[in-house]
């Protein structure tokens, strides 16, 4: 079984396109409603495709820059592999975003015409475009340089361009994405709501399309190429670890010494079962889309959860590998689970109420508890993430920790789909704002944008969650890929202890990094923002008839000063994530090196999950207050004010930030990791 | 010479203690200036020993347990070694707190009599006291137990239960303390500035002497009891190191391979010069009360660094010891420098002066760019410490580390007299402004006021920066502790890799338990705040003729709020600080426990940086604003009221949770260095 998947995988990979395709098809076909949706959505459209095209345009050039740099300092296969990771990346992101991007209007015109569950379905299955692209194009590539390049352990290197080739995409796509979205959802509100005067996703304002853009740029591409990065990550961590383990663990888990390339191709098959799973429990939502949407999302989730870790059973024991490797992958998926559960606590049940209410004696109480409630929300992730790595490291080695984020990520094809389905409902909503679809849409399309937010926090849980193990299954990678080259010289093995001063400084300097690339993405967001509110301000100004419904606003031009901003400050944090791990390592050597790992997972674990779920809490603490939860108090009062302020600080957090943060662990893992043979004797 | 430092260093010490009587005589013979003012001063007065009687009764009882259970575990000597630290801690406090409380309503009178460079004098005398007692009982708490128990390196592990009982009282002084005074400050804010409309240090508002007693609490005794905690810790790590080091590494340092009680000495006998030098600073001040005070202050600190530095130098040559060891005392004197410098040029510099624009937009944007200072500027310091580990390391192995921290706080004398004489400032302009003092007197107290902030955030820096670097320290020491046994026991070495899942654990557990003591610290103050609005809404309402000045209010039921509201609130904290490192040393072992103390430091030192940091440049925003300088903005006007909202957020991130993590991490670490011996083999 296991010796052909690096066919298997592929044409699997190529399966799930096919029914990618197919549900494409389907949602494509649902009626667009008036003109005036069309005409909003063919905006929102185009808008999405500009930034992509600009994107991939500077990103072709840095791609190709790596690139001639992996072929010069190693070989082709590795430059060749960082493309292929690149392309598939890039490629997920297109699909997913053409998806979505023509789902939102079509969600809408459900609602007016069918109601919810057919509303619910269409918003669905345009986010399952995104989430199978992920899983196929993961499986795809990867299965494919594993069936052309690794014939033996020797030969997997090669594989950790690909996982380079995902983060780079990441970078841009979440980095540059969380800053597109944010400028311009600030930018618009300030001057739209707070000077204007004029309600939120109200079509005069000109910042109103790039706000909805932004949805699908950070949201959805910006997601989709994070999770794409962890999935691929978790796997090549698996793969490396598999063929770099001693003859005492393989037997220990294979019952052989040359179990090697069984291990080797279980994260890929594990992956494989993953997704035809997520494709039953896609498939299994026209069945769900009676019942309350938040139960039906529920349910495709759990279908495919279940079918998976009884198929990974079967699995692991026809394979004669030892149940050890199959509890790893049971404590990864109750990981992720315990972590979304966390998220969701934290981002709306008392930790909420608690911000709400500290909303009553005015925004600076109102930020303190919020604060409060981000720190404190870190520990259950953490303490999860601490025990999946314990276990699963007890059960089955570091091969373990690789194999509980393999598993955690597996049924990725179903958990994207379900957070892609959020912010196309947020952009149903605007939709039929914009378009004037009246109360009872409205009503349906609100419903199902709030159970966006909540699939969205839980969303953000898991995939820190899943970004802090794929980080850490990398560093163990990185460990594991410099012995080898230290063994191989004669030398002995690296000990990174942690008394060791190289290792201190490693881990200062790491988390160093960290808190400077959050220090810049959030500046970013506030000078893009100020852009943006120039631009607005200028056309209310000079476009006659504006703000009185007669005049057009030019939307497009607030869409490419995102774009613009969004590509210009990712390269500052980008080039230091690069760079800092390759001067930490050749400067100072592989043991800081490690050190650096370890500090900046560690401080980025933190921050993402402070930041997010603080962000989420603030988020819902205003929703409430707007619902009329808080007595006495109602939109627009001062303690909804307050709450605003807590709203308006925590964009910036969940948006931007916090995600950012995902990707930078990651990104300077894999530098690790690739640099490993050439730092190993520093 | 060494053979005699455990005479020679408590008998300076004694030396210094009654340096600082004299001091004390000269400063309470001052003129204590009107009847109203002498009427506040003794409220004050009276206040402050009330919060510390009821400390030192609740700590009793934890001392009392705590050495039962040393006594039990361990032995005699380290249980009594516990109750001295705790002792010396608590009476320095004591002794500290009295001066101030004396020394702040002769500043202002001095202030109305003699002018500025008087009332300069006399704040700085009265901080100087606090300086002196901190540096003198250190040295006789410390060199007694060296001369009574010490006789060879076995008998190291003794001296540890007086750092943890530093340890103790700083939990209480430090955490209780800042959390008494921000619930004190920012309930009679919010009460007397929002709802009452009456000035700031009114003295209608029942609340306001809470406030000035909390100064002192926390920014007097609070901050004592942290630099008197980073300066015993400095001097435990270096002896426990020396006692432990290997014969290799003695012969490189002293030529010898006996020179372990040398470098055992060394430590002591360069706070004993430092002690010195810091008298020579303090009794120049004499002469430098003319210049600006911004310049005398300075000069004071310079000329005992100087003096130190070069003492140090002519002491290492004179007892033969490699100048490794000196470049270690150095690079630790620059360190600090350094991080004092990025301080105060993060709390009111340029990076203030986008607080001051972003304050333009908003109370949002305000704190966004408020946090996004509070990042950025833990790069430098966490440099500064990265590049002092790996120098002084170099130089002198992991003796230089802990040589480096001694050398930053050798000269506390001195550094901890200007840190106590701000808060002595601010006091006397509260006392002038109560008592209807005048412009012209409230024109120097706000001068030396303004000064005190930027030396209490340049204080606040040096006190992370030590408490750091003491705490790496001390984790070093753990660590040679750790394998002394081990050796004994005829086992290996422990290595704590940081790639072993067990230190992995352990960093994200460190992690977490100081993310959870922010959160409850935050939410303390919060809370805490709330009964004090309680209460002075209630005098308002019910005392007649509170707000017309005919009526009294009862200042002492609020100090009795805050303090019984700050006791309790810090028991949760100081438990989980505690308990934490002996559950992960027990339950995952001795590597766990290795990687629990990195990651807390790491986390704790970040969380310090930012939060003090951004606290900083939030109060000094509101307070340029006020000046006039943000153009068009006044007091009161929209930027202001926004900065004020980031001030707000400032006061628990500032003294509270800021300050808060110093102690954590040293406490952490020296809980766990007193572990060793138990969880070796674990």
């Amino acid at each position: 079984m296991l010796s052909q998947i690096g066919m298997v995988a592929p044409l699997s990979g190529v399966g799930g396109l096919i029914f990618a395709g197919i549900l494409y098809g389907v949602m494509a076909r649902k009626g667009t409603g008036t003109d005036r949706m069309r005409e909003i959505g063919q905006e929102i459209n185009t808008g999405a495709m500009a930034f992509l095209k600009a994107e991939y345009t500077i990103l072709a050039g840095f791609v190709a820059l790596v690139a001639g740099l992996l072929f010069w300092k190693f070989d082709g296969p590795t430059a060749m592999s960082f493309v292929a990771g690149a392309l598939a990346s890039a490629i997920a992101g297109w699909l997913g975003m053409m998806a979505a991007t023509k789902a939102n209007v079509r969600t809408a015109a459900a609602a007016k015409e069918q109601g919810e569950g057919a509303a619910l379905l269409v918003a669905f299955q345009g986010g399952a475009v995104m989430g199978l692209a992920v899983a196929a194009l993961g499986l795809i590539g990867l299965g494919a340089l594993y069936y052309f390049f690794i014939g033996s352990p020797e030969g997997v290197e090669t594989i950790s361009g690909f996982s380079m080739g995902a983060s780079s995409i990441a970078l841009f796509s979440r980095v540059g994405g969380g800053i597109f979205t944010k400028a311009a959802d600030v930018g618009s509100d300030l001057v739209g709501k707070v000077e204007a005067g004029i309600p939120e996703d109200d079509p005069r304002n000109p910042g109103v399309i790039a706000d909805n853009v932004g949805d699908n740029v950070g949201d959805v591409a910006g997601m989709g190429a994070d999770i794409f990065e962890s999935y691929v990550g978790a796997m090549v961590a698996g793969i490396t670890l598999a063929a770099t383990m001693s003859t005492e663990m393989m037997t220990q888990l294979t019952g052989s010494a040359d179990g090697a390339m069984t291990l080797m191709g279980l994260p890929l098959l594990l992956s494989t079962i993953g997704l035809v799973c997520s494709v039953v429990g896609i498939l299994g939502m026209g069945a769900f889309k009676s019942l309350d949407p938040s139960k039906a999302l529920t349910a495709a989730t759990v279908v495919a959860s279940v079918l998976f870790l009884g198929a990974a059973y079967y699995a692991t024991n026809a394979l004669g590998i030892s149940m050890g490797v199959y509890w790893a992958i049971l404590i990864g998926s109750i990981a992720g689970l315990v972590i979304g559960k966390a998220t969701e606590f934290y981002t709306s049940a008392s930790p909420v109420h608690r911000v709400m209410k500290a909303s009553l004696t005015g925004p600076a109480t109102n930020i303190i508890s919020g604060i409060a409630v981000g720190l404190e929300s870190c520990a259950i992730p953490m303490i999860a993430i601490a025990a999946a790595i314990g276990l699963s490291y007890d059960q089955a080695g570091l091969y373990g920790i690789a194999l509980a984020a393999v598993g955690m990520l597996a049924t990725v094809g179903v958990t994207m789909s379900v957070d892609a389905y959020g912010p196309i409902a947020d952009n149903a909503g605007g939709i039929s704002e914009m378009s004037g679809l009246g109360p009872e849409v409205r009503k349906i399309t609100d419903g199902l944008d709030a159970l966006g937010n909540t699939t969205a926090a839980i969303g953000k849980g898991f995939a820190i969650g899943s970004a802090a193990l794929t980080a850490l299954a990398l560093f163990a990678a990185y460990g594991t890929a410099v012995d080898k080259v230290r063994i191989a010289a004669g030398s002995e093995r690296l000990v990174m202890d942690i008394t060791d001063p190289k290792v201190v400084m490693g881990l200062l300097l790491g988390a160093t990094v960290v808190l400077i690339c959050a220090a810049l993405t959030m500046t970013s967001v506030g000078r893009a923002a100020g852009q943006m509110v120039e631009e607005i301000r200028r056309q209310f100004r000079e476009i006659p008839g504006l703000l009185a419904g007669t005049g057009k606003p030019d939307t497009r031009r607030c869409v490419e000063i995102s774009t613009r901003a969004a590509l210009k400050e990712m390269i500052l944090p980008g080039v230091i994530a690069v760079i800092s791990p390759v001067a930490v390592g050749y400067l100072i050597g592989a043991a800081a090196l490690g050190g650096m790992l370890a500090g900046s997972t560690l401080t980025g674990v933190v921050l993402a999950l402070l930041m997010s779920n603080a962000g989420g809490a603030w988020d819902n603490a205003k929703k409430y207050i707007e619902k009329g939860e808080l007595e006495g108090q109602k939109k627009g009062g001062e303690a909804h004010k307050a709450a605003v302020t807590g709203d308006t600080v925590g964009d910036p957090f969940k948006d931007t930030t916090g995600p950012a943060m995902n990707i930078l662990i990651k990104l300077m893992s894999i530098v690790a990791l690739i640099l490993a043979p050439l730092v190993a004797m520093i």
